[in-house]
């Protein structure tokens, strides 16, 4: 079966089990943090007229957690929540939980590793708003698990005001996560996402009229979720499968299938692998 | 015929007639605002961090409108467009237009009825851009019947900056209108949209490239559009009518019906009775 | 064959050859930026409350270029990269490129005549985020043709924030272009799009997960994208096609053809004819 | 005795009488604002790079209050106290209180008179830190009657911070009054300046360490307090008295008296007129 | 000797021996602190129009140093040292430093107890730029005898941009200091300042042109400088002594003497006792 | 006569000849402006925290004039006055003006000569009030000489808002002038201030209330004014002069005279040098 004959596609890059070893950070070194940093100075005297850009976000920052809030406390303010009262907020998560140290790297390597535009670990934090909604939802996450709900949902309205990201804190999210272009992303509040799963715009993972309970999809470590697909109520996209973009699913989507169309239907079992694995990575590039 | 064999599911949750009475206004006794100060000040005990923001956005002021003008005036601004020069706009409409003040009482108790995630009045107010875009939308509508329609345009061109949300001022929406995350929603300069409708993200009221006259769709009291329906022309989505997430609408849709895909084919006949009231919604959780 | 029958519509607009004539720069007139201005102090006697933001956007200035400059870089500025770092850029290109100059001269008219809901030339300087999105673009392909990539990659992340609209600095976009309500709009790197194509909101023109190398669509000259029409991989869209809205494209469309659905199937031929040109326009609501 | 031998002088301009007539105002016709809306329009003509900034401040407004409401509110705002709250407190107070209402145009008439550097009643209201700290204490000086003190310390506090002039909001200030230049000017809690006082900056008014009760100075009409004059305690200084540039005054200077030096000094008795008159102000010329 | 003989008079109001008493901080016990926040709570509600400026400042915040700084970032904030970056700096210094945590109460303590129209603990914090810029000082100081010299300059340059107050970041100044309205003081960079110091606006404490060296006055315990005093060299202002307004001091000048003038001349000698005990306020009082 | 015998001292740093050759900036070589960048680079590395406006301010731009206008834009901006519209008119007049162009060089090395804490130029550029306050009026100056009367006003009322120092534009200023601390000084319509003179804050050139003509001070070359010095009418200070603290001048001062007190009188001739030479800073040296 060759891409002539196949009547639909994925709008989503390849992707791959994220090269970065998170056992590195206990050691005390960060890799991510140093290439950044070294990113961007080189940047810096590239582009004399972004220098200060570059230092205020990275450049003047001691590691990349102390990075990242800064720039998202930028982002995210308006004239009733400021700047330094998001520094407080952020800081206050980002610095002692081991857990989102983890994540926001790991996520990193993925935008690094599976988006061809995303050029550098430093462009990331600075210009990609799928990374930005990303992380802030997982500051908002922690607090929402704290019990801190108003200030959780707080963060998700500035995020999807924004960003046009829309992410309920309470949906839990592995890592290794693609958030790719990322305008009109809705997941909604009992929503579960696997480690390395890659999420295109304009895609919904939606309820279905229920007021409470579980509702939201499930989608299986490795997914692909392409452009502008709508997956509604508590089914499981299966690990490793493919939503091509457009799609509209209303059922399960065993693992490592490819389902497509409008109410979305199964097209082809791809190899048994992972797609975030190198080898999927391959399946899913001769897909096309 | 059950929710299992049903190809399609909507994305939306469900509505029913809003409990607010709007004849407690008049008697001077405003309850939505009350319980929306009730809730403010809880919650701002709850999460010191937030306080200011709930005082500036609630509790410092004297009414609902006060308060609404305020938060919009702030998000709106841009700096060519001052949050002083748009407080100035805001109070002008919102404190005489008796039917504004009905609407955005309607709304707001629909937002609390019908979105899950909206856990308080307050945070419709605070929070949801959906809420926002709407409200403003009423001010620029009514700037427009007054033959305002410059300032009503700017105003458009803000939300839509800001929101994410182009709702085009000589629009004429009802109350009681639940707009639920709101990205991407388009609703063109001739579209109706009746009392008590729910609209998801993603949702295009447009035309068909006619260049003048009634060419945008008529939405039926009740009635419900799922995420990313996309409906153009002029054309009747009857009361109680249900559009299926992702569908595309070309046609007009009957009373009480239920439409589907793109193209949206008919699904299924409701129940004679209105989604909004109670017995639709009993009758939309079971259709799923 | 008649409206009725078919199961498929555009949501667009009609258009038309631009009125403006790009031979009247070099003589030193300048018909656009007069009617601009002409409008501009119509409107601010008839609505003070806009005035300064009028003179401060238009009558402030002496040149399109000037107005245009200012209006975009206190859009897009933030707290770390600011307007007057925005407004060095954006004069900087501007000024001297003439191919812009041209360019937001046709892109204008191109909203003026396509886009009943324009009402003047300056309302699209002042309100329309798809025309600052695609002027912002102009000069970010600028930068990057000029080997200025970390420039233009910023430029496209406060493009993308701002206006929901992320377009590649890569991308080769052709003049006389219309895009319509803009949120949600996605155009990949090695996309090219012809002269006077006019795309509305929602719109994909998306890469197929190939890493690298020419992956994104071609779209001719006078083609009519509908809104939120996704359009995947290395494929051609021929001159004066059209593609309905809700659309899933994953093959060539020959020239002047429509095409609708998931996956899209070819609907009909249309008249030889140009759609950008008066014939196509009629032929064009003949077909609705 | 002539200016040769006359060891002081007083750095401070003529005044005379204003010709502003109070009675103009309750006919509806207001002279004032209609000659400052003309001037805005010629300077905005004249100087196109101020145009929005005129529009702003003066052209968009319907009177005098609402603009100078407007100008003040946006040049005491500060991230934790915001333009719009400030506007609900200038315009609560401006567009109700019949003696601001007088006062703000006696001022400004007084500015126009005797302040040769001000060449236009627009430009005192645009441009003069003087007037816009004299007109901001009118209103923390209502707000403080009223019995709203804290609110009117904090006004206090943004005015001193601001326009480096810190008026008590308790002190009692006459109509007519010219606040020079302005920077250090200090004017104690129960200070009381009488109609037609022009005061140059750097003037202290100012108490003698007694913690409580009366212990300000008290300044007759038509009284002139040069550059960097000290004055301590409850002491008088008499109508039309003039105390020179300088100089640090401890006990009461009777009327129609010159006073001059650290400490100050009897200088010269004048001629019996008030030299806010006419003749007054000839006396002061030949004094010097 | 009656006040009605005396020549010179100091407008300053009177001190004591500060109430505060720091060993309470080490007990975990932080009475001002507790003393703010009720004093914060009772003002809200007073001031509803007030309320979110009281949040922001004080109630959403845990301690006063936390308070503290973030009122500082927000004031000194500018568009290139973004108020997001100055918390970071008043915190690093302020959470750690015992003595600045001291310094902070007792001068907190000196604007109660000797401004007479410093009403509340809570008023200095949010009202008085004397403070706020000795607080600031405090920050600054810190980082210069740390050797972060830049840094200090640019705390420097901040706070007399914004409040017209210059100190020095090298000066040393004690604690239970009173910078009383705080307009166009100066303080050279090798002064010394005693504790429970009362400063009025518009004292310079000044070097004679001398380029290096240790070349600023240096003043004793419990001293007052009123309104306008000039102090200029390495001369000795002695313990207890008081410089009356408007004087120019060249000389040392002994413990518990009056001085006055220009050039100052000894006017009288107080009482042996300390002016900053209670004695000796009296003694002052008593003075004028 | 030794310092201890002189009852007066002048606040003042030594001053002599800048050792800026102007003829360098004809030559297409800016040693000034290499020494800035090279400091700020030092700078940056050795106070990260400081880092992104060390570059906003400096590194990121071309020339002194682009660095010094981008400073300026982003001080005096307010709502009504935006960054942006402030840049246009500080490269209109500094790119083309020779003038300026050398004033400001001679200027920064003046300050770095004579004031011992200013420790580099580039904390001239970024931090000395007094060195912005100077740099804006030679900018309104120019645009006064030319006719922009109205521009020239505004900027007046915002460098007197910003830095507490009030210059009016058609004063005319040589070049080398450092205005130390700057706070209060005032500087009128007609003063005329030669090269190498050197301000301390609190310093009037005033008029004496005569309306019109030629009524402010003339100060010759290479004098020295010291804090809070009022100088009144169209006197003459001669040049190589020096006024002490706190005097009050109303005479014409003699070339290479002292004067000191309130009135001041001649205390003492120095030698027949100009003390902006290297002999006459000696004389000042062993003056004091």
């Amino acid at each position: 079966m060759n891409g002539d004959e196949l009547p639909f596609e994925v709008y989503a890059k390849g992707m791959h089990k994220s090269e970065f070893d998170s056992d590195l950070l206990d050691s005390g070194s960060d890799p991510i943090w140093d290439a950044i940093r070294e990113e961007a100075k080189l940047e810096a005297e590239k582009e004399p007229i972004l220098s200060s850009f570059l230092y205020a976000g990275i450049l003047a920052h001691d590691c990349l957690e102390q990075a990242l809030g800064f720039v998202l406390a930028n982002r995210l303010q308006n004239p009733t929540l400021l700047a330094t009262q998001l520094l407080d907020i952020f800081y206050g998560v980002m610095m002692h939980d081991k857990g989102i140290q983890s994540s926001i790297r790991h996520d990193i390597q993925a935008f690094k590793d599976r988006d061809p535009a995303c050029l550098s670990y430093s462009s990331a934090i600075l210009h990609l708003k799928g990374y930005h909604a990303l992380q802030a939802y997982r500051v908002a996450h922690k607090l929402w698990n704290e019990g801190r709900k108003l200030l959780a949902l707080a963060l998700q309205s500035r995020i999807s005001e924004v960003f046009g990201i829309d992410i309920h804190p309470a949906a839990r999210i592995g890592e290794g996560i693609l958030l790719d272009h990322g305008t009109g992303v809705v997941i909604g509040e009992t929503a579960v996402i696997g480690n390395c799963v890659s999420i295109l715009h304009g895609v919904t993972l939606g309820g279905t009229g229920k007021e409470t309970g579980d509702r939201h999809p499930k989608i299986g470590e490795g997914a692909l979720l392409g452009a502008c697909v709508t997956i509604l109520g508590n089914i499981s996209i299966g690990p490793g499968a493919m939503v091509a973009a457009g799609s509209l699913v209303l059922k399960d989507v065993p693992s490592h299938c490819v389902v497509a169309g409008n109410p979305a239907k199964l097209i082809r079992v791809m190899d048994g692998q992972d797609p975030s694995l190198t080898t999927k990575h391959d399946a899913t590039k001769e897909f096309f």
